[in-house]
Protein backbone atom coordinates (compact mmCIF):
# COMPACT_ATOMS: atom_id res chain seq x y z
CA UNK A 1 0.00 0.00 0.00
CA UNK A 2 1.22 3.42 -1.12
CA UNK A 3 -0.52 6.80 -0.74
CA UNK A 4 -0.95 6.66 -4.54
CA UNK A 5 -4.19 4.68 -5.85
CA UNK A 6 -2.29 4.57 -9.30
CA UNK A 7 1.08 2.83 -7.71
CA UNK A 8 -1.17 0.28 -5.35
CA UNK A 9 -2.91 -0.50 -9.20
CA UNK A 10 0.16 -0.87 -10.91
CA UNK A 11 1.64 -3.11 -8.24
CA UNK A 12 -1.27 -5.12 -8.20
CA UNK A 13 -0.96 -5.70 -11.58
CA UNK A 14 2.03 -6.99 -12.01
CA UNK A 15 1.86 -9.58 -9.31
CA UNK A 16 -0.52 -11.38 -12.15
CA UNK A 17 3.36 -12.11 -13.64
CA UNK A 18 4.82 -15.74 -12.49
CA UNK A 19 7.17 -15.59 -9.61
CA UNK A 20 6.26 -12.08 -8.33
CA UNK A 21 5.09 -10.63 -5.06
CA UNK A 22 4.15 -7.92 -2.63
CA UNK A 23 7.32 -6.90 -2.08
CA UNK A 24 8.77 -7.74 -5.93
CA UNK A 25 5.79 -5.56 -7.76
CA UNK A 26 6.73 -2.53 -5.61
CA UNK A 27 10.37 -2.87 -5.90
CA UNK A 28 9.51 -3.16 -10.16
CA UNK A 29 7.07 -0.15 -9.84
CA UNK A 30 9.26 2.70 -8.10
CA UNK A 31 11.71 1.18 -10.68
CA UNK A 32 9.96 1.92 -13.44
CA UNK A 33 8.76 5.01 -12.34
CA UNK A 34 11.74 6.25 -10.73
CA UNK A 35 14.81 5.16 -13.45
CA UNK A 36 12.93 3.85 -16.67
CA UNK A 37 10.10 5.14 -17.69
CA UNK A 38 10.77 4.74 -20.98
CA UNK A 39 11.09 1.12 -20.36
CA UNK A 40 7.68 0.97 -19.03
CA UNK A 41 6.48 2.61 -21.92
CA UNK A 42 7.98 0.41 -23.92
CA UNK A 43 6.43 -2.22 -22.04
CA UNK A 44 2.92 -1.02 -22.14
CA UNK A 45 3.29 -0.88 -25.74
CA UNK A 46 4.95 -4.79 -26.32
CA UNK A 47 1.77 -6.29 -24.21
CA UNK A 48 -0.80 -4.32 -26.22
CA UNK A 49 1.35 -5.26 -29.73
CA UNK A 50 1.13 -8.59 -28.18
CA UNK A 51 -2.52 -9.05 -27.23
CA UNK A 52 -3.30 -7.67 -30.82
CA UNK A 53 -0.88 -9.44 -32.97
CA UNK A 54 0.05 -12.63 -31.55
CA UNK A 55 -2.68 -15.35 -32.68
CA UNK A 56 -2.18 -19.13 -32.81
CA UNK A 57 -1.04 -21.26 -35.81
CA UNK A 58 -3.47 -22.90 -37.47
CA UNK A 59 -1.62 -26.19 -37.50
CA UNK A 60 0.58 -26.45 -34.70
CA UNK A 61 -1.11 -24.33 -32.25
CA UNK A 62 1.58 -22.47 -31.12
CA UNK A 63 2.19 -18.40 -30.89
CA UNK A 64 1.94 -16.97 -34.35
CA UNK A 65 1.76 -13.59 -36.08
CA UNK A 66 0.42 -15.08 -39.45
CA UNK A 67 -2.54 -18.26 -39.60
CA UNK A 68 0.23 -20.50 -40.09
CA UNK A 69 3.60 -20.22 -38.01
CA UNK A 70 7.09 -20.05 -39.59
CA UNK A 71 8.25 -23.47 -38.70
CA UNK A 72 4.43 -25.02 -40.36
CA UNK A 73 5.13 -22.92 -43.44
CA UNK A 74 8.48 -23.65 -43.64
CA UNK A 75 9.74 -25.82 -46.77
CA UNK A 76 13.16 -26.69 -45.68
CA UNK A 77 11.44 -28.56 -42.49
CA UNK A 78 10.48 -32.21 -42.45
CA UNK A 79 6.57 -32.45 -42.89
CA UNK A 80 6.46 -36.23 -42.17
CA UNK A 81 7.62 -36.18 -38.24
CA UNK A 82 5.47 -34.39 -35.53
CA UNK A 83 6.97 -33.50 -31.95
CA UNK A 84 4.41 -32.89 -29.89
CA UNK A 85 5.43 -30.63 -26.96
CA UNK A 86 3.64 -29.00 -23.36
CA UNK A 87 4.32 -25.50 -23.99
CA UNK A 88 6.24 -22.70 -26.92
CA UNK A 89 8.90 -22.76 -24.13
CA UNK A 90 9.27 -26.67 -24.84
CA UNK A 91 9.32 -25.96 -28.30
CA UNK A 92 12.30 -22.98 -27.93
CA UNK A 93 14.31 -25.46 -26.14
CA UNK A 94 14.14 -27.79 -29.01
CA UNK A 95 14.76 -25.23 -31.99
CA UNK A 96 17.57 -24.26 -29.86
CA UNK A 97 19.44 -27.44 -29.82
CA UNK A 98 19.45 -27.34 -33.69
CA UNK A 99 18.94 -30.76 -33.89
CA UNK A 100 15.52 -31.32 -34.89
CA UNK A 101 14.16 -30.68 -38.35
CA UNK A 102 10.32 -31.77 -38.32
CA UNK A 103 7.10 -29.92 -37.53
CA UNK A 104 5.40 -29.78 -33.65
CA UNK A 105 1.99 -29.82 -31.91
CA UNK A 106 1.87 -27.56 -29.18
CA UNK A 107 -0.78 -28.73 -26.64
CA UNK A 108 -0.40 -25.50 -24.48
CA UNK A 109 -0.98 -27.42 -21.05
CA UNK A 110 -0.45 -30.73 -19.52
CA UNK A 111 -3.00 -33.36 -18.71
CA UNK A 112 -3.90 -31.64 -14.58
CA UNK A 113 -7.45 -32.62 -13.62
CA UNK A 114 -6.73 -30.89 -9.87
CA UNK A 115 -6.57 -27.70 -12.35
CA UNK A 116 -9.43 -28.84 -14.39
CA UNK A 117 -7.40 -29.42 -17.75
CA UNK A 118 -8.54 -32.45 -19.71
CA UNK A 119 -7.86 -33.62 -23.25
CA UNK A 120 -10.60 -31.47 -24.70
CA UNK A 121 -8.24 -28.24 -23.12
CA UNK A 122 -5.54 -29.59 -24.77
CA UNK A 123 -6.26 -29.58 -28.45
CA UNK A 124 -5.95 -33.51 -28.77
CA UNK A 125 -9.02 -34.02 -31.30
CA UNK A 126 -7.74 -31.40 -33.31
CA UNK A 127 -3.89 -33.53 -33.21
CA UNK A 128 -5.72 -36.81 -34.24
CA UNK A 129 -7.55 -34.81 -37.17
CA UNK A 130 -4.18 -33.64 -38.24
CA UNK A 131 -2.51 -36.67 -38.11
CA UNK A 132 -5.33 -38.61 -40.38
CA UNK A 133 -5.37 -35.57 -42.89
CA UNK A 134 -1.87 -35.33 -43.25
CA UNK A 135 1.08 -37.61 -44.30
CA UNK A 136 2.76 -38.34 -41.18
CA UNK A 137 5.48 -40.98 -40.43
CA UNK A 138 6.48 -40.17 -36.65
CA UNK A 139 5.34 -38.84 -33.91
CA UNK A 140 7.76 -38.22 -31.03
CA UNK A 141 6.27 -37.70 -28.00
CA UNK A 142 8.40 -34.72 -26.23
CA UNK A 143 5.99 -33.62 -22.65
CA UNK A 144 7.94 -33.13 -19.59
CA UNK A 145 8.84 -36.38 -17.35
CA UNK A 146 6.74 -34.96 -14.40
CA UNK A 147 4.20 -36.92 -13.45
CA UNK A 148 1.70 -34.65 -15.21
CA UNK A 149 3.93 -35.17 -18.47
CA UNK A 150 3.88 -38.66 -18.11
CA UNK A 151 0.51 -38.90 -17.65
CA UNK A 152 -0.24 -36.96 -20.58
CA UNK A 153 2.15 -38.96 -22.95
CA UNK A 154 0.59 -42.05 -21.90
CA UNK A 155 -2.81 -40.96 -22.45
CA UNK A 156 -1.51 -39.44 -25.94
CA UNK A 157 0.33 -42.80 -26.64
CA UNK A 158 -3.58 -45.08 -25.73
CA UNK A 159 -5.36 -42.17 -28.01
CA UNK A 160 -3.00 -43.01 -30.96
CA UNK A 161 -1.99 -46.05 -31.26
CA UNK A 162 -4.39 -47.17 -33.79
CA UNK A 163 -3.69 -44.43 -35.84
CA UNK A 164 -0.75 -45.73 -38.57
CA UNK A 165 2.04 -43.58 -37.39
CA UNK A 166 4.94 -44.67 -35.65
CA UNK A 167 5.12 -43.24 -32.02
CA UNK A 168 8.23 -42.53 -30.06
CA UNK A 169 9.26 -40.72 -27.38
CA UNK A 170 12.46 -38.84 -25.61
CA UNK A 171 15.82 -41.18 -24.40
CA UNK A 172 15.11 -41.05 -21.00
CA UNK A 173 18.82 -41.67 -18.83
CA UNK A 174 21.77 -40.10 -17.34
CA UNK A 175 22.20 -36.21 -18.87
CA UNK A 176 25.27 -35.10 -20.69
CA UNK A 177 28.38 -34.31 -17.68
CA UNK A 178 26.37 -36.12 -15.34
CA UNK A 179 27.95 -38.46 -12.69
CA UNK A 180 26.25 -41.51 -11.49
CA UNK A 181 26.76 -40.70 -7.44
CA UNK A 182 24.71 -38.10 -8.10
CA UNK A 183 21.52 -38.74 -9.93
CA UNK A 184 18.50 -39.82 -8.56
CA UNK A 185 17.42 -43.88 -8.31
CA UNK A 186 14.20 -43.19 -10.40
CA UNK A 187 16.86 -41.43 -13.30
CA UNK A 188 19.62 -44.78 -12.78
CA UNK A 189 17.21 -47.23 -12.87
CA UNK A 190 15.79 -46.17 -16.26
CA UNK A 191 18.99 -45.77 -17.40
CA UNK A 192 19.85 -48.90 -16.92
CA UNK A 193 16.43 -50.37 -18.27
CA UNK A 194 16.82 -48.40 -21.43
CA UNK A 195 20.73 -49.22 -21.75
CA UNK A 196 21.24 -49.45 -26.11
CA UNK A 197 24.12 -51.75 -27.71
CA UNK A 198 27.38 -50.00 -28.16
CA UNK B 1 14.89 -15.71 -29.55
CA UNK B 2 11.16 -16.76 -30.44
CA UNK B 3 9.42 -17.36 -33.97
CA UNK B 4 7.26 -14.02 -33.47
CA UNK B 5 9.19 -10.79 -33.81
CA UNK B 6 6.47 -9.24 -31.76
CA UNK B 7 6.68 -12.50 -28.72
CA UNK B 8 10.67 -11.20 -29.29
CA UNK B 9 9.93 -7.33 -28.22
CA UNK B 10 7.97 -8.10 -25.47
CA UNK B 11 10.62 -10.29 -23.93
CA UNK B 12 13.04 -7.73 -24.77
CA UNK B 13 10.46 -5.06 -23.15
CA UNK B 14 10.28 -7.15 -20.00
CA UNK B 15 13.92 -7.24 -19.20
CA UNK B 16 14.11 -3.49 -17.97
CA UNK B 17 12.11 -4.93 -15.18
CA UNK B 18 14.55 -5.11 -12.19
CA UNK B 19 16.18 -8.65 -11.50
CA UNK B 20 14.44 -10.11 -15.04
CA UNK B 21 16.94 -12.18 -17.33
CA UNK B 22 16.21 -13.89 -20.61
CA UNK B 23 14.53 -16.79 -19.22
CA UNK B 24 12.41 -14.95 -16.63
CA UNK B 25 11.02 -12.62 -19.53
CA UNK B 26 10.41 -15.59 -21.72
CA UNK B 27 8.65 -17.55 -18.95
CA UNK B 28 6.47 -14.16 -17.70
CA UNK B 29 5.85 -13.61 -22.01
CA UNK B 30 4.70 -17.01 -22.46
CA UNK B 31 2.58 -17.18 -19.06
CA UNK B 32 0.69 -14.24 -19.86
CA UNK B 33 0.17 -15.13 -23.94
CA UNK B 34 -1.12 -18.32 -22.60
CA UNK B 35 -2.80 -17.99 -19.33
CA UNK B 36 -3.49 -14.41 -18.24
CA UNK B 37 -4.17 -12.20 -21.31
CA UNK B 38 -6.05 -10.47 -18.82
CA UNK B 39 -3.28 -9.71 -17.00
CA UNK B 40 -1.14 -8.39 -19.60
CA UNK B 41 -4.21 -5.89 -20.55
CA UNK B 42 -4.48 -4.40 -16.93
CA UNK B 43 -0.33 -4.11 -16.57
CA UNK B 44 -0.27 -2.33 -19.55
CA UNK B 45 -3.02 0.20 -18.41
CA UNK B 46 -2.16 0.12 -15.42
CA UNK B 47 1.61 1.56 -16.96
CA UNK B 48 0.13 3.99 -18.76
CA UNK B 49 -1.98 5.11 -16.09
CA UNK B 50 1.06 5.45 -13.61
CA UNK B 51 3.08 7.27 -16.18
CA UNK B 52 0.37 9.79 -17.13
CA UNK B 53 -0.90 10.89 -13.58
CA UNK B 54 2.20 10.21 -11.17
CA UNK B 55 3.99 12.70 -10.24
CA UNK B 56 6.11 14.37 -7.94
CA UNK B 57 4.76 15.99 -4.58
CA UNK B 58 6.51 19.80 -4.94
CA UNK B 59 7.18 19.40 -0.88
CA UNK B 60 8.49 16.40 -0.20
CA UNK B 61 9.33 14.81 -3.49
CA UNK B 62 7.57 12.07 -3.33
CA UNK B 63 5.47 10.40 -5.85
CA UNK B 64 1.71 11.77 -5.72
CA UNK B 65 -0.95 11.83 -8.14
CA UNK B 66 -1.47 15.48 -6.88
CA UNK B 67 0.29 19.03 -6.60
CA UNK B 68 0.39 18.33 -2.81
CA UNK B 69 1.17 13.88 -1.55
CA UNK B 70 -1.42 13.06 0.67
CA UNK B 71 1.28 13.26 3.80
CA UNK B 72 2.31 17.20 3.07
CA UNK B 73 -1.61 17.87 2.94
CA UNK B 74 -2.48 15.66 5.66
CA UNK B 75 -3.32 18.34 8.85
CA UNK B 76 -2.42 15.22 11.47
CA UNK B 77 0.97 14.77 10.40
CA UNK B 78 3.61 16.49 12.51
CA UNK B 79 4.78 19.81 10.13
CA UNK B 80 8.02 20.19 12.09
CA UNK B 81 9.57 16.71 12.17
CA UNK B 82 10.81 15.93 8.60
CA UNK B 83 12.36 12.70 7.99
CA UNK B 84 15.00 12.09 4.84
CA UNK B 85 14.90 9.26 3.26
CA UNK B 86 16.51 7.56 -0.31
CA UNK B 87 13.43 6.15 -1.55
CA UNK B 88 9.95 5.88 -1.77
CA UNK B 89 10.32 2.10 -0.86
CA UNK B 90 12.02 3.57 2.14
CA UNK B 91 9.20 5.83 2.81
CA UNK B 92 6.83 3.16 2.69
CA UNK B 93 8.70 0.93 5.17
CA UNK B 94 8.66 3.60 7.70
CA UNK B 95 4.96 4.35 7.45
CA UNK B 96 4.45 0.61 7.52
CA UNK B 97 5.81 0.40 11.12
CA UNK B 98 3.16 3.38 12.15
CA UNK B 99 5.38 4.62 14.35
CA UNK B 100 6.38 8.01 13.00
CA UNK B 101 3.53 10.59 12.41
CA UNK B 102 6.04 13.54 11.01
CA UNK B 103 6.85 14.81 7.51
CA UNK B 104 9.39 13.71 4.57
CA UNK B 105 11.76 14.14 2.52
CA UNK B 106 12.58 11.54 -0.84
CA UNK B 107 16.01 12.49 -2.16
CA UNK B 108 14.78 9.39 -4.84
CA UNK B 109 18.92 8.13 -4.82
CA UNK B 110 21.54 8.27 -2.61
CA UNK B 111 25.27 10.16 -4.05
CA UNK B 112 27.21 7.65 -5.92
CA UNK B 113 29.80 9.41 -7.89
CA UNK B 114 30.36 5.95 -9.98
CA UNK B 115 27.25 5.96 -11.39
CA UNK B 116 27.24 10.00 -11.54
CA UNK B 117 24.74 10.94 -9.07
CA UNK B 118 26.09 13.86 -7.25
CA UNK B 119 24.49 16.21 -4.80
CA UNK B 120 22.31 18.52 -7.20
CA UNK B 121 20.62 15.26 -8.48
CA UNK B 122 19.06 14.42 -5.17
CA UNK B 123 17.24 17.88 -4.90
CA UNK B 124 19.58 18.82 -1.86
CA UNK B 125 19.02 22.76 -2.75
CA UNK B 126 15.32 22.38 -2.89
CA UNK B 127 15.38 20.79 0.74
CA UNK B 128 17.64 23.47 2.16
CA UNK B 129 15.09 25.82 0.99
CA UNK B 130 12.15 23.81 2.82
CA UNK B 131 14.45 24.23 6.08
CA UNK B 132 14.73 27.66 5.42
CA UNK B 133 11.19 28.43 4.80
CA UNK B 134 9.58 26.51 7.08
CA UNK B 135 9.31 26.02 10.28
CA UNK B 136 11.05 22.83 11.19
CA UNK B 137 12.60 21.34 14.66
CA UNK B 138 13.95 17.96 13.53
CA UNK B 139 15.71 16.58 10.62
CA UNK B 140 15.93 12.92 10.90
CA UNK B 141 18.37 11.48 8.16
CA UNK B 142 17.42 8.10 7.80
CA UNK B 143 19.64 6.59 4.62
CA UNK B 144 20.36 3.28 4.21
CA UNK B 145 23.42 2.48 6.26
CA UNK B 146 25.40 1.54 3.21
CA UNK B 147 28.70 3.04 2.03
CA UNK B 148 26.80 5.16 -0.32
CA UNK B 149 23.62 5.72 2.30
CA UNK B 150 25.90 6.88 5.03
CA UNK B 151 28.25 8.90 2.38
CA UNK B 152 25.11 11.11 2.02
CA UNK B 153 24.14 11.15 5.41
CA UNK B 154 27.33 12.44 6.23
CA UNK B 155 27.42 14.94 2.95
CA UNK B 156 23.41 15.98 4.33
CA UNK B 157 24.71 16.78 7.73
CA UNK B 158 27.58 18.70 6.49
CA UNK B 159 25.73 20.75 4.27
CA UNK B 160 22.67 21.24 7.05
CA UNK B 161 24.68 22.15 10.43
CA UNK B 162 24.53 25.57 9.58
CA UNK B 163 20.59 25.51 9.76
CA UNK B 164 18.74 26.10 12.88
CA UNK B 165 17.43 22.84 13.08
CA UNK B 166 18.48 19.20 15.15
CA UNK B 167 19.83 16.86 13.01
CA UNK B 168 19.38 13.05 14.11
CA UNK B 169 20.04 10.16 13.34
CA UNK B 170 18.30 6.64 13.01
CA UNK B 171 19.73 4.63 16.11
CA UNK B 172 22.30 1.69 14.75
CA UNK B 173 22.58 -1.65 16.59
CA UNK B 174 21.57 -5.28 17.30
CA UNK B 175 17.80 -5.85 15.28
CA UNK B 176 15.23 -7.09 17.35
CA UNK B 177 15.68 -10.73 17.68
CA UNK B 178 19.34 -11.01 16.56
CA UNK B 179 21.80 -12.95 18.15
CA UNK B 180 25.04 -11.61 18.91
CA UNK B 181 26.91 -14.56 18.16
CA UNK B 182 25.29 -14.03 14.08
CA UNK B 183 25.65 -10.31 14.17
CA UNK B 184 28.48 -8.76 12.33
CA UNK B 185 31.43 -7.44 13.81
CA UNK B 186 30.68 -3.48 12.55
CA UNK B 187 26.94 -3.72 13.93
CA UNK B 188 28.25 -5.42 17.40
CA UNK B 189 30.95 -2.52 17.69
CA UNK B 190 27.89 0.00 16.79
CA UNK B 191 26.40 -1.21 19.65
CA UNK B 192 28.89 -1.56 22.13
CA UNK B 193 29.48 2.09 21.34
CA UNK B 194 26.27 3.52 21.46
CA UNK B 195 25.13 1.52 24.24
CA UNK B 196 22.42 3.60 26.16
CA UNK B 197 21.37 3.58 30.08
CA UNK B 198 18.59 1.43 31.04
Amino acid sequence: MSHSHTIDQLQEALRCLPGVGPKTAQRMTFHLLERDQDGARVIAEALQRALKTVIRCKRCNNFSETELCDICASAKRDPETVCIVETPADLEAVEQTGAYQGMYFVLMGRLSPLDGVGPDDLGFGRLKGLIESEQINELIIATNLTTEGEATADYLHELLQDCSVNITRLARGVPVGGELEYIDHGTLTRAFTDRRPW
